[in-house]
């Protein structure tokens, strides 16, 4: 066993504090990496609050992390010391059912093991995350990432990324299409990046005024702020496909209203109650309301050279390991333009 | 003008009872039909009642109508004096739109002209239904039926056949797909044989065990009683598609757990509230709920024509016109297998 440094919440109303990983030796298959950064996500803060109701503690939250491999067990044929190598969400899965045969190890049977607050499937213990200074897993659930994008803003894609890019592929965004992306924050500006890099017609739609000039600045076409009655209205019956990345609770039919017939909304955020779903919203234009859950690892990699490809980052703002209690009050008040990212050098 | 028997709600609380109809003569491209045959649907109730809040009194209800032309207009090329036909839930469009160039006449953006409680284009005005007479339409939204089906039994296909028969062509099901149907009534057993004949694996998912027998003489190839607690939970992430037909209450959550990663339930029914969705129950899976109204006019021929190639009608209750009343009550009850179809030659 090795012991490393990390962050970890002890209970569900302490704020982040030092903490010791013990992480195992690297097995045969087994990618060790140096962190240099680890993404800040809305869920490393549900987890710390145990606000989904299912944390174990102490909890190492992140799951957006880029390093440099540092070792590598003996059957290791992806990776070598020195390389550049990401872990996103997940650590294992079963390996076994459909999904997973078919690189969809986020909807694995027997349930993926998540990079923190999962359980390894040996059964020797659970796992912890990203706000640390090295990690390990299987290849199989290493990435490669490119050495011509900044680091430290590549490593929000591992999750904001392919949470946004995986739906898209998935309903075949393309040109000739009209897609809204709806909430401009960690997701929301992934989103955005994503569906103008392939070629559709891009509508932020809003409630803050505020964000319209960043919208543009992303490469959105239109921005529509939904709280204007005139603006909402205007895009009645408009969109193809609305990716929905809000969190916060918010009414499923008014957004459903913007799509054409044979339309799609996709969700990607929890909102913290189910939301009233009328079903006259869904049947008058034979409509569609989905959801997505990140990407399997085959899904990952491509999104990660396609980033590399069209030269796609997450917008980010640095900060040191001890900024993460601010910055998780900074994000509750959605003060983050787009992604914090922790300098892993700091801690 | 040319006045037609017919029954009628004068308000929200009043019985059907005779009444008078005016229809206009025919115009150049209208075809002018004696009804023999009507379907009692649902809706017919809803309307009566003004369930929906948008009756206009007096209201004649029915849209499941069959029947043999009497008349065509100088322009008629579809039809002539003494062929079979049949009118389903509209009866114009504005044939403009996009939804209507490509035959989704049932989503046309100004709103298509519905049967019965709908407004005639040209401003003469409202529409009245098919538990009457005679009624006449643009030949555009009169069907062929065939001569080899149970003329009866052939009403339901209008209204409870397309409505089945359209989601599930949409969705493409086909041999090896897994289908359930949720809820065995007038539509529900529709579904069961459009489904069976399409070549899918077929379950009734019903929470009455009197349905059982009549599940698998329509040809379901299993039967699961949703009430039962081992019985709902053998089917977890089971199905590629469920067709939702019930208009009670229910909690889509529930149902949302039997699909299969990437699987569909679309709802044709009608619930009085909204329902609310968890979007956890389609995050995890990359599910989609969606709806489905009727079908277009060329889809409403494709499945007529259809049902006379498999042989397929609707299961009937025949009755006189002056049991109407007594047929709602039995109708709330869910007591009948599985559609009224009113006997106009009682009226």
């Amino acid at each position: 066993m090795t012991t490393t440094k990390a962050y970890a919440a002890q209970t569900d109303h302490s704020p982040l504090t030092p903490w010791t990983v013990e992480r195992r030796d690297p097995k045969p298959h087994d990618v060790q990496i140096e962190i240099l950064f680890c993404g800040v996500c809305h869920s490393d803060l549900h987890f710390a609050r145990n606000e989904w109701g299912m944390t174990v503690f102490p909890v190492v939250p992140g799951h957006e992390i880029v390093g440099r491999v540092t070792a590598v067990g003996a059957h290791v044929k992806k990776f070598k010391a020195g390389d550049l190598a990401a872990i996103g969400c997940l650590v294992d899965s079963c390996r076994e059912c459909d999904n997973c045969k078919e690189g969809l190890e986020q909807y694995c049977a027997q349930g993926g093991v998540f990079t923190y607050g999962g359980m390894e499937r040996d059964g020797s213990g659970p796992t912890y995350g990203g706000y640390s200074k090295m990690i390990l897993a299987h290849e199989d659930f290493v990435l490669r990432i490119s050495d011509k994008l900044d680091l430290a803003a590549t490593a929000p894609l591992l999750c904001a990324g392919i949470t946004t890019y995986s739906p898209l592929r998935h309903w075949k965004i393309g040109p000739g299409m009209k897609v809204g992306i709806l909430g401009l924050g960690g997701l929301g500006h992934m989103g955005v990046k994503f569906a103008v890099s392939m070629g559709a017609e891009v509508t932020m739609l809003s409630h803050s005024p505020s964000k319209e000039k960043d919208a543009q600045r992303l490469g959105a076409h239109k921005f529509v702020l939904t709280s204007d009655e005139a603006q909402a209205k205007s895009v009645t019956g408009y969109f193809d496909f609305i990716l929905d990345t809000v969190s916060a609770q918010h009414d499923y039919n008014f957004y459903l209203g913007m799509l054409k017939t044979n339309g799609t909304m996709v969700c990607v955020g929890v909102p913290p109650a189910p939301t009233p779903v009328h079903s006259m919203s869904l049947i008058f234009g034979r409509k569609s309301l989905g959801g997505s859950l990140i990407g399997g690892l085959p899904e990952t990699q491509e999104m990660l050279d396609y980033c590399a490809e069209h030269n796609i980052v997450s917008d980010i703002e640095l900060i040191r390991m001890d900024e993460i209690n601010e910055a998780y009050e900074r994000m509750l008040k959605g003060d983050v333009r787009y992604r914090f990212v922790i300098d892993m050098s700091s801690l």
